[in-house]
């Protein structure tokens, strides 16, 4: 594609480095911005710098921060006593917006992924397990996703830290609300029958 | 939703004033960038700060320049005798991605639209009558969309300039090449049965 001017070319080019947007739709967005006062522009890119500039991770979770410990890790009324494992700050996001859980968070950054070539050196296990022995922590909650890498990496930990005296649980698994019967796929309807679960319990 | 930093919340929303990006997108973008080098935020941003800052509109033709002329007008081999009146630069682009057509253009800025306010006034109509009377240009192409917008914009340009010793025409109409002709929409059809053409024209 011929674009009228450089400027134009070489923001259409950046803008389409972002994952899911394609040079037709930077075009689109590359246009938007200049129809738009100047201010519209300054603030985005004002943004995106201090993104990078200004983001740090929290010391003790490695969740995104402002400050040296994250909004949770630094909250004196979060329980202490429960640690849950997610593999990025989004997961953390999705489980604060539940409002159902009270305990503090470890950030993996990623899932033990053997085919694309992540292994746990390159997450932060050395860090989780640094935490140990920890009389503090009572239960790791083990949030990742029902995927191959997820359920790799929380075999990997509990295996590495089942010689502590520790409670350690995982989301439970199984049909989502709302959902139809029939249409759940077999392997998650023959594990929610394996893991069935008494019915006064809910 | 809440945010874990600031920076991050600061990003998402500066991100998601762009159309059809949510807030959901945004949060991937910015965390997708969190995670890339600082280089790469950084060429964003600047890009997008030069975007506005170094784009100038063509003084000829007002089509997105680097220059005061913009590349087509600059370019002496382009047939001057013919001027393209287009909506926006994106129409331009389409137009010379197709490699047929090599006279100017001229971009209007936009379509009279009353529904939307917007007037004559509003767009580069007056600039466009300056031209003429004008010895240089023979035909002018209404290249604009077969909207009611479009063809209000494409009657008043050719109702103020019929004094002029100019020849008016438009882009064709009729069936797009591959479709089907049973699932064409009637007044298409209609149309393009209206405006027949020879068949060995083509």
């Amino acid at each position: 594609m011929q674009y009228p001017s450089k400027s134009i070319e070489e923001a259409v080019t950046e803008i389409a480095r972002l994952p899911g947007i394609g040079k037709k739709t930077a075009l689109r967005l590359a246009l938007h911005l200049l129809k738009q006062d100047q201010q519209v522009s300054l603030n985005l890119a004002e943004s995106i710098l201090n993104l990078k500039q200004k983001t740090q991770y929290c010391t003790q979770c490695f969740n995104i921060a402002d400050e040296k410990l994250c909004s949770i890790c630094a909250n004196l009324r979060r329980d202490k006593s429960i640690v849950c494992i997610v593999e990025d700050t989004r997961d953390v996001i999705a489980i604060e917006n539940t409002a159902q859980y009270q305990g503090l968070y470890f950030v993996l950054g990623g899932v033990i992924s053997p085919i694309n070539g992540i292994g746990p050196s390159d997450l932060k296990m050395e860090q989780l397990f640094a935490k140990f022995p920890n009389e503090d922590i009572k239960e790791l909650v083990l949030a990742l996703s029902p995927t191959i890498d997820g359920d790799t990496t929380a075999f990997y930990i509990s295996k590495k830290l089942k010689e502590f005296p520790l409670r350690i649980t995982t989301i439970a698994r199984g049909i989502a609300v709302g959902s139809e019967l029939e249409y759940t796929d077999e392997i998650t309807l023959g594990r929610s029958l394996n893991k069935r679960i008494s019915y006064d319990s809910e």
